[in-house]
């Protein structure tokens, strides 16, 4: 064993996957898997990573000399609330691998509500042969709220399929040749937007942002009339009253969801069973572990090198 | 009205659309829809020009002076059996809004299959929260049999999305950089490839091609165990009870079909109600009316330009 410092791995995923992804994944150093048995009264100090994810409560008061804490996941809402949490840099997770399965989702959900796939599964319920009038990509505009790693890849493939790409976000940061609004422009942008994809960080400013009063400013100009709601980012930025009783009463056509206030969601959700709702259980972009080891590794190395870290959290702003 | 040759519109479409669609198509010329009863008795001789699909049955012994026969669709082997078929150049109908259509349909067939969506929907009927392990696009790979206008724009699409792509036609021609297989190559295609897709014509040749013999030169190799089949060319290729017995023995995880053996789909039809199988109504790609008459209308310009005609079916082949 090296001197480098052991890295501790905390993660409430399947141990099975976080086993045969840590084969070989820290060759320098010692790794410290804390759900294993053995760890249980190990001494954590002078340790200087930690890779979590809904860690043990007690994890920061006995690992007291973390120099770096990095998010098992995305996003970093959950990292962010959490008790003792030191005051160091916090690392979160970006890797090719979730920015691309994120992708495949909204564009599958995107395609599902622009070729009716609601509408013709209830036909063929009925074992009905027919033809639905059917817009194009071309003519239906996406709006992406949230306009990072996630927005930027979702928009890129979107407009590969023909679709019509918009960005909201803090800034209104530009990217290549997307339209893109800022924080005062958010009326502008809801109101061409007819498929509203909800790709924010949750924080104190983005919870509960979708809900009743944004949908009413969505576009109704679209072909169908009516726009259309999915979200991939977190279940805390929706109000799901509102969703229910906006695609109840036609405010919206449709939703799809992979996130919810609640997870799992609970039984008696109405989401369950409501046909203009597609749902999945927050599997839109997992983290693929064996990738994260090696984002950690990579950062590590970095920061032992005297490169600056990558993907730092911003913890004023939250994400 | 000037001296140009009148146009014939014989098809069997919505006859709202195509009156629609006719308003300023042909500025230059007389228009003679078939379907207005006006016109039930009109000479038809010495006219050039027919845009047919499913036509009367007496059309060609009425109009003996056509010199170019449209296809009111992509695909021409319901026109090519024709009774009275004229021996004069057949143009068939080629259309960004088509190949755009098509693309979408088979880009979110593929994307369901790999995520999963009939095993989410069952999940979903029981209330049961659970993740699945997900392969990502990059894990698959998707064989396109037929690798004409349509099988290229939608790989090309698919590899934006991920997916690897291989071709199979005739010629085995090349296409940007996609590996393609020639028809002396099945064997090594078929053993490459986890989604299958059909974007073939229906000619003498690929009738029936879709069969048990074939599916079970599919790979078993990728992700999920057992390839997939996706047919948005001809139902003529398929081989329906090779599908259902496929899918219910396991030698396919799944199918999409858009086309079938017998349109309208006969009630009957185990497909209703196959879980593993989604189904649409021939609608995949529809022909938008408007596109077909200006494609008629930039075919006729160039024709009487003096340039050679586009799009032409090659009869011995019969596509
Ligand atoms: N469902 C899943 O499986 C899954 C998987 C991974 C991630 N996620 C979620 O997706 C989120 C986004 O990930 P990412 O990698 O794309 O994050 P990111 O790169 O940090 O991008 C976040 C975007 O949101 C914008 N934003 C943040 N707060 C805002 C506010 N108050 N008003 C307007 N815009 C605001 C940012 O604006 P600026 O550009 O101006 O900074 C940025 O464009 C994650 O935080 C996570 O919660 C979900
Ligand atoms: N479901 C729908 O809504 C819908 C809509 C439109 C079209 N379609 C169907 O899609 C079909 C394809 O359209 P397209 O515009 O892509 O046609 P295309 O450009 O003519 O391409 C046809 C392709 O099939 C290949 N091919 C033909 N016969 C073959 C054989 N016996 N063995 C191997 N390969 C063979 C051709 O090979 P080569 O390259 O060597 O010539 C070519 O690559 C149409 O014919 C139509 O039936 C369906």
């Amino acid at each position: 064993m090296s001197t480098k410092s052991p890295v501790i791995i905390d993660l409430k995923f399947d141990q099975e996957e976080v086993a045969a992804a840590l084969k070989g994944a820290f060759p320098e150093r010692e790794v410290i898997n804390l759900l294993h048995p053995a760890n249980r009264n190990r001494d954590l100090s002078g340790i200087d990573y930690a890779v979590v994810w809904r860690p043990s409560a007690d994890l920061f008061s006995r690992a007291k000399d973390l120099k770096v804490v990095f998010s098992g996941g995305a996003g970093v809402d959950h990292v962010l609330t959490l008790p003792g949490l030191p005051d160091v840099p916090l690392v979160r997770f970006v890797d090719d691998t979730l920015t691309t399965r994120m992708s495949e989702w909204i564009v599958m959900q995107c395609l599902m509500h622009l070729r009716q796939h609601q509408a013709y599964e209830a036909l063929r319920q009925k074992r009905i042969w027919r033809e639905l009038p059917q817009p194009e990509a071309k003519d239906i505009t996406v709006g992406i709220m949230g306009f990072g790693v996630l927005g930027q890849d979702s928009a890129q493939k979107l407009r590969a399929l023909g679709f019509n790409v918009i960005g909201w976000s803090k800034s209104g940061r530009k990217a290549e040749d997307f339209e893109t609004y800022d924080e005062k422009g958010l009326d502008a942008f809801l109101g061409r937007t007819d498929f509203l994809v909800g790709l924010l960080p949750l924080t104190p400013d983005t919870r509960d942002i979708y809900n009743t009063g944004l949908f009413t400013r969505l576009s109704r100009k679209g072909p169908f009339g009516a726009p259309v709601f999915i979200n991939g980012g977190r279940g805390g930025s929706q109000v799901e009253a509102d969703i229910v009783a906006s695609v109840n009463d036609g405010t919206l056509r449709g939703a799809s969801l992979d996130v919810f206030q609640q997870e799992p969601l609970p039984l008696e959700s109405p989401f369950w069973s409501m046909d203009k709702v597609f749902m999945t259980p927050h599997a839109a972009a997992a983290s693929d572990v064996a990738a994260l080891f090696r984002h950690v590794a990579h950062q590590i190395g970095r920061l032992e090198s005297g490169k600056p870290l990558e993907h730092l959290v911003d913890r004023s702003a939250g994400y």
